[in-house]
């Protein structure tokens, strides 16, 4: 019976996240909890689909996510051979309409389904205590609480809020064990958080679990007209290939609200659990050097980099640029192959002010990456001239770029890895490696792999404008 | 008669240095003296050829630099739009050679001849006085000294060596006239530095006035095995395009030693002009600093550049990074498309050092950089994969590739600006923009310009291995 229980926790990753202070590795198009950072091969989305993965415990986990980043969540999930079903927010509007998603989708299965919310941009250093913890927090979700994991603090950090415990709830354990939450505290000053860590208060990690009906009746009480939008988004959703797409209009109708403050400070109902697992939220390039293995020097480095009488840095290069740093202390240095950042690590929160003033002077680094993936796979620009682009084109086995044409450019095609099959005003033909294609301005043409390993292809764009833009799509296997 | 003796002023200007304390924009492959640094539209090498422009005073300049850098120093000449006679080294061998032949040539047109030696990679803040300064000097020299301009120190710098003041040339004026020296100093510490500055010493800058005679009586004194070698070096010299190519092995033969070491702390005839002009020698990234434009935080920044909260730095980009620094100050950011530094202002000596950990570990941006500069123009890597090499290649105007084959690649070309005559296996053709050429394994095969605009193409290497190494020459209008 107990495993019964247990097998309906229902985890929801929320996934919709821009991660601005994690610039210039993270941005817009490719937010952080999809990159590598706190481990070298795995984002913190495929880190934490994988925590989930104990089937005796968790069900199917279902994502959510912004519709942009749809064919990044299913390509992470593929490789790391995860199943989930995904729910496309057509808008950002914060964690509550989300949660609303969320608890709705699991009620239909099971009104008294339990659901773990839980945010895919974390570090969590012991997966099986926080399978534990889970499972320790389920009862008091059970027994109809909103339960919350309570991070004991290590650190009077100022960059997360606190809550403050209560008592104990009724047939919890007694020392560590689920409480009442007496309050939830906004992000304090340093001395306010000492105060707060002697009086036993602990982080919000932002995790939710809770009986799907009794979050209903919360919204329905707190937050009705997010309740409303999100039932009508999802009574008016589409599938797409493998998506859910939730309807847009009803969606936009939700307002922007966090669930803490729609929900859990409102609630009679919240509850904690303290837990004590290593766990960092990488809110910052800082946050994330503490996290990080580092050598004897207190250097935390990736990719190609070298140091001189350097000490306690973080240092990331992506795009193969030689990172250099001699003769610095505490500093955040990360390079990609368009941008740089040079902080301090004490200063990373600032640098969420640094990308709103790229954007404001225009600057497409602030949420472009030049490396940009789409559902047939990906492309980089590599040169740019007066009247000229240059592109490395990688198409995965069996993927297909739409039928197109362009106004103001020709294409040259050279295949340098794998077979492309090309097809120019209606004739369609393979193109090996070192074999090239030309396709002249206005011509209907259509780029795919019919092969087994990934096709490699330069295309040089001639013309007076080589913009995106400029690509008229007469058809489209991804419904774009 | 005074303009006829100033006429015969020789300015010959040491061309040969490496400059890696100012890696990653200076390198091996293209050093800082051809870099614009100090100024954001002129190398320190152009504007220390337009410095001697005024013909009144100054001779035809003579340009002595290494043998890989000679169309770098044609090119930039040109550009100026100044002529000069361009002496090639073929290897390293300090200041002391450079010297001697320098006198040997000028001496060969004039014994009497007055002989400027200068560095290529200094700033001088007013050319009019530095010209000022050399015709004062100029009368020392004639009269039979070896004179230097000792620089009146602005602070007590370690980073240079001193010159001590002796009694007043005969025929000198007085303050601030010509002096015999009394001594030349080591790079002191500053405590040193302070007291030596107390007692009106000078920093040495580098330059030295002399009559050809003169320095040659000095080498025969101080440094026979130098001016043999300089003498048999000029003697076997070949007249190679615009280039005189001293012979190799005559020179290899001279001792590596400086001037200074050589001539100028032996000699008795040693004197020196006090100026006061604004000067640096452009030694470090915080040296650079120093004689930058600076905003009102005190920041001097070039290229796309953001900061937030950040003072008194030096942040360079180039290549189109957009580099950014929050809540730092003091710091010193180099960007280019392959390679970043970051150090203090103040750690900028210790530059030296990461560039020789570089080379042992074998990076290959330790030396070179992506742009390659070749005499028919120039060319850069814009991709590189397992079977695969990208280029975008400029040809100058005229500029003929040479006649060439591979063992281990094929050679797409896509046109993308002007106009290429292409000649594969003795079939030649014009190939226009947009339009593409094939290269097949093995051909016999020449890229030339012969239109009025820069050409411009992309170039896909495909092939098992794309190194510069398989490159088998057939013929080269260059030489080479």
């Amino acid at each position: 019976m107990a495993f019964e229980n247990e097998r309906s926790i229902h985890p929801v990753i929320l996934c919709g996240g821009s991660g601005t202070r994690l610039w210039p590795a993270s941005r817009e198009s490719f937010p952080k909890q999809f990159i590598p950072l706190a481990e070298p091969e795995r984002s913190s989305f495929q880190a934490t689909a994988a925590r989930l993965g104990d089937p005796a415990v968790l069900a199917r986990p279902t994502v959510v996510t912004a519709n942009d980043a749809r064919f990044l969540v299913a390509e992470q999930l593929a490789q790391g051979g995860i199943e989930a079903d995904i729910l496309l927010e057509p808008c950002r509007r914060d964690s509550a309409p989300a949660v609303a998603v969320a608890a709705l989708h699991a009620a239909a299965r099971d009104p008294q389904a339990l659901v773990l919310i839980l945010p895919a941009d974390h570090a969590v250093g012991d997966d099986a205590a926080f399978v534990a913890a889970v499972r320790a927090a389920g009862a008091g979700a059970r027994a109809g609480h909103v339960m919350t994991l309570g991070i004991t603090p290590t650190n009077p950090s100022t960059a997360y809020g606190y809550i403050q415990p209560g008592a104990p709830l009724a047939g919890a354990a007694g020392e560590g064990g689920a409480c009442a939450v007496a309050r939830f505290l906004e992000k304090p000053d340093a001395a306010r958080a000492a105060a707060l860590i002697a009086d036993g208060a602990l982080w919000n990690g932002g995790y939710f679990l809770f009986r799907a009906d009794v979050m209903l009746d919360e919204l329905e009480a707190h937050a009705p007209a997010v309740l409303a939008a999100a039932r009508d988004a999802l009574e008016g959703a589409t599938r797409d290939l493998d998506f859910v797409r939730l309807d847009a209009e009803a969606f936009a109708r939700a307002p922007q609200i966090s669930i803490d403050y729609a929900v859990m400070e409102r609630t009679e109902r919240a509850g904690v659990l303290p837990v004590r697992f290593p766990w960092s939220d990488i809110g910052t390039w800082g946050a994330l050097w503490e996290v990080s293995d580092r050598d004897g020097d207190g250097n935390a480095v990736r990719g190609r980099v070298a140091l001189r009488d350097t000490r306690d840095s973080l240092v990331h290069s992506s795009g193969g640029i030689l990172t250099t740093v001699v003769g610095l202390e505490g500093v955040v240095v990360v390079t990609t192959e368009d941008a740089v950042l040079v902080t301090g690590r004490t200063a990373g929160a600032e640098v969420k002010g640094l990308v709103e003033d790229l954007r404001r002077r225009g600057e497409p680094e602030a949420d472009a990456h030049r490396l940009m993936y789409r559902p047939w796979g990906s492309y980089r620009r590599i040169d740019i001239g007066g009247r000229f682009q240059v592109k490395r084109i990688t198409v995965k086995p069996g993927g297909r770029l739409s039928l197109q044409k362009h106004h103001h450019r020709a294409e040259h095609w050279v295949v340098v890895r794998g077979t492309a099959e090309v097809t120019v005003d209606g004739v369609v033909r393979l193109v090996h490696e070192n074999e090239a294609a030309y396709l002249p301005i206005g011509c209907v043409h259509r780029l795919a792999n019919p092969g087994k390993i990934p096709l490699e292809l330069i295309e040089v764009q001639v013309g007076s404008y080589t913009g995106e833009d400029d690509i008229i799509r007469i058809d489209d296997v991804y419904g774009r």
